[in-house]
């Protein structure tokens, strides 16, 4: 698939029936393309990535060689998920890189979000870098840019979201399978390829991942509030039949303690916030009315399973004049 | 009334008839103790000192000198109110002493709440010894105390939360004329001496103000958020019906500011916390299920009416493990 217009005569994907047609082109088109020859893929575990991985699999097999990078800011279980759908079930040639205390010692004390996001970006490239290096006679690079991703470079929106920035001596011709489709196809694809729902309706995750939703300077401890904390709000959800209703929802911790009391002694702990939100551009958002019901069960489960917490708030505000993210 | 038992003989004060049998009781033993002596009281504003100042009035008139001393912490219209209530309307001899720069500087940059509430207990001490040093011949001080008050010193649990530490030389003889009331009886009183609602069933108010509800070190910005926004919440439950309903209500705000967007720019304001409880001993508590619809129309007016803030939050924690307050 060349070029980077989509074609007006392109149909929607929407039924499996379309997504399998889809997927038997791209299989003969990734082969053509890339004959015998390797490539290599920064494999985050979300729904683009994963997508690009499972065609390339199907397309070229061990040809593929994927990277996982865990940069300690994913969400609990990501990592264990992606060894287990790509080499476990798929057995692909997957590279799984433990560089959580590489990220968490670059990240200590730095408090402005902007900062820590360069620090998270650049420091993923060099691992990913690194990698590359060991690797001989790599050719080619998947990424999974989407539909979108080239609409908002055309239009200078956004900085382009996929790998980049590797040196000159590190570049590969790109092998961008689904840059013509639009989110919900991706989604149809990657079930049609037979991947977990659980990673195709993957709610959206921004590229620090659980860094920004640990304000301010990330620390160990408040990082594994905002994990486990997270956990609980999407097993709940997920149990009462909010996932996939509700658009995003996620939890934050603010370096900021509060008073409580347990078990009849005095506690100075973290507050954790939900929040819950629905949107059709992301441009402007509203606020999910959870039942009161399920809101205390969640408050009650992570101020008794979460080390370091007394107290759960619900953010109320919607976008404008709050941002989906804190920071 | 002499002694601090509550004879078991003393039928509880629940009827307008009750109550004003009991104030015309007490009329005529203030009368007998006070003769024609002066008595100083001070006078927050709050329900106590407000019953006790109504009866003192109506006993000894302009024998009495009531001190209103504006600390800068009190909840919006409060001090506009005792003027309203105590001089214009009951003709009340009173003195309005304006100590708002003096309390705010000395609380600059004290972030230790054990430290804010002792700074703001000693200075009020401090003004009032200094109102009370300008008056002559003044034998006696109205206090404010109600019978759990006396129980709970018995008890040795709370220390006496009336103006207490003057110095030696400043030592009055006590009028307590509410001191074996129970808290309901005194507001069955405040009724029948014809103090407004607003005072009547006020809310319970912590000693600090909203001193520990503007968390950390008080700035003058973040403390008028906590007040405006304050404000619009009892405006709002008073509207809706909540008022009287819910045990107390107030808003919290945290030294964190976030990310928001507002006219199409970034933003970076203070989140408001609201907290609504219900108690029956302040022992434990439960957090009232505010329908969602007046939640986010209490979002909508904080965001846009008080300056500086770009989130809302509701606070879903009950006691235990958070507390009532956050500091």
């Amino acid at each position: 698939m060349s070029g980077n217009v989509r074609p007006e005569t392109m149909e929607r994907i929407t039924t499996p029936e379309l997504a399998q047609a889809f997927i038997d082109e791209q299989i003969k088109e990734l082969r053509a393309q890339i004959g015998d020859k390797k490539v290599l893929l920064a494999l985050s575990g979300g729904v683009d990535s994963s997508v690009v991985a499972a065609l390339l699999i199907k397309a070229v097999g061990k040809q593929l060689v994927c990277v996982h990078v865990n940069h300690g800011l994913l969400r609990k279980g990501e990592p264990e998920q992606v060894i287990e759908v790509f080499r476990n079930q798929m057995n692909a040639n997957l590279i799984y890189v433990d560089a959580v205390d590489r990220f968490l010692d670059k990240l200590a004390g730095v408090a402005d979000p902007e900062t820590k996001r360069k620090i998270i970006g650049a420091e993923f490239i060099r691992v990913f870098e690194e990698e590359a290096r060991k690797l001989d006679d790599i050719d080619f690079l998947g990424q999974g840019t989407i539909y979108p991703d080239i609409l908002e470079s055309a239009d200078g929106v956004k900085a382009h979201h996929n790998v980049g920035g590797l040196p000159e001596d590190l570049q590969f011709e790109l092998v961008e399978p689904v840059k013509l489709l639009f989110k919900d196809e991706v989604r149809v694809v990657g079930k049609a390829l037979g991947l977990p729902d659980g990673m195709v309706f993957r709610q959206p995750f921004p590229g620090p991942g659980l860094g920004v939703r640990c304000l301010g300077a990330i620390t160990r401890d408040r990082l594994e509030c905002v994990r486990e904390s997270d956990a609980i709000l999407r097993e709940e959800f997920a149990k009462n039949g909010l996932e996939g209703k509700v658009w995003q929802y996620f939890t934050v911790v603010p370096d900021f303690k509060s008073v409580g009391v347990k078990d009849g002694k005095r506690t100075f702990a973290y507050p954790v916030i939900l929040r819950a939100i629905n949107t059709t551009d992301a441009m402007t958002a509203t606020v999910e009315d959870v039942p009161f019901s399920l809101l205390q069960h969640i408050t009650n489960r992570i101020t008794h399973e979460v080390e370091g917490v007394n107290r759960v708030l619900f953010d109320l505000t919607p976008k404008p004049v709050a941002t989906i993210e804190w920071e």
